[in-house]
């Protein structure tokens, strides 16, 4: 079955319209994907950024805000802006998806957290949130969150995002199929594609 | 007719795309084009970029010229890189293209710089090559270029990359209906049926 990675990142914008409409549109094509958190802040780092390119260039943030409106509101997605914080930490949520995903919940659990993000208001770095969450789809939240504090969870997302950094991965939705890189919510179509036929 | 407003710089890479299929695509949907050449390096000095984003940030470079060359497959246009030099000199050409836009030639001499630059590896800020061009569309190229050093039409195009920033513009190509902003070759159609229903 063709695989396509998606990488994301808890407070990237434009992964939650993807992380909404990923998995349909991959099971419509008989597509594989691979759900594969990681982290912005060290690629911005050395971009020399300390922020998120949004705040850094006011025309392109303000741009963003507009346009991710236009989109949620073709996709049907509810949003509520501004968030409680933009960019938010999405440290804690990135290694829960991680335990997530050797378990079978990454889906549901990620797209909870984007809706949490960006359709609720949640702060998405309080353990409160994340454990309402995690009851929600039906979990143990003890368990999860204790798992997700292990060192090698934690290793395992910083080697997530060093393969990101290694695939020449910059910005968050991204897509690789094999060597091929896809960056954008729009270039999840031609992913898709890429995937089915190369 | 509704009409949308093209704004494009010649030395950015996504104009390519957008420029040779703007028309036919506006024309299906009964939409008038404005096509409106501005300078990006004012925009991105105001961001503290002294270079393109391509150059400065390698990985996203390196993504934009792959990204690139799928469009450009996609489109069956022609593209042959590395062009002469990147981000190149548009200066002249965008004074040209004022003139063009006074006289009724600025499509096809936009199409033809663009071709000159992404498909032929022409320095597209040398007299020649901007001589050919115009001679090539059919045009006295002597008063052309005479026209396009005057005064008014040096200050046209201060005027119209002002109006570029003011209109929230930090990237090309982008496109405005009245008071909405889209950027890039892959916002065209949302650009378009913004016009149509808008």
């Amino acid at each position: 079955m063709p695989t396509i990675d998606f990488w994301y990142e808890f407070a990237s914008t434009y992964s939650y319209p993807t992380a909404m409409r990923i998995e349909n549109m991959a099971a419509d094509g008989g597509i594989d994907v691979r759900w594969r958190p990681f982290l912005l802040g060290p690629i911005f780092k050395a971009f020399g950024w300390n922020d998120s390119p949004f705040n850094i260039f006011a025309a392109k943030g303000r741009y963003m805000w507009r346009d991710l409106e236009r989109l949620c509101e073709a996709d049907g997605l509810p949003l509520k802006l501004p968030p409680v914080r933009f960019p938010q930490n999405g440290l804690k949520a990135a290694r829960l998806a991680l335990v997530g995903e050797a378990e079978g919940w990454i889906q549901a659990f990620t797209r909870a957290v984007f809706t949490a993000n960006y359709a609720e208001q949640k702060d998405i770095s309080e353990d409160p949130v994340l454990r309402a969450i995690l009851v929600e789809i039906g979990l143990d939240a003890d368990r999860a969150m204790e798992t997700a504090g292990r060192p090698a969870v934690k290793e395992a997302l910083r080697a997530q995002t060093d393969e990101a950094a290694v695939r020449g991965i910059f910005g968050a939705p991204s897509f690789t199929v094999e060597g091929e890189l896809f960056w954008g919510n729009d270039r999840l179509e031609a992913a898709l594609a890429w995937a089915k036929t190369g």
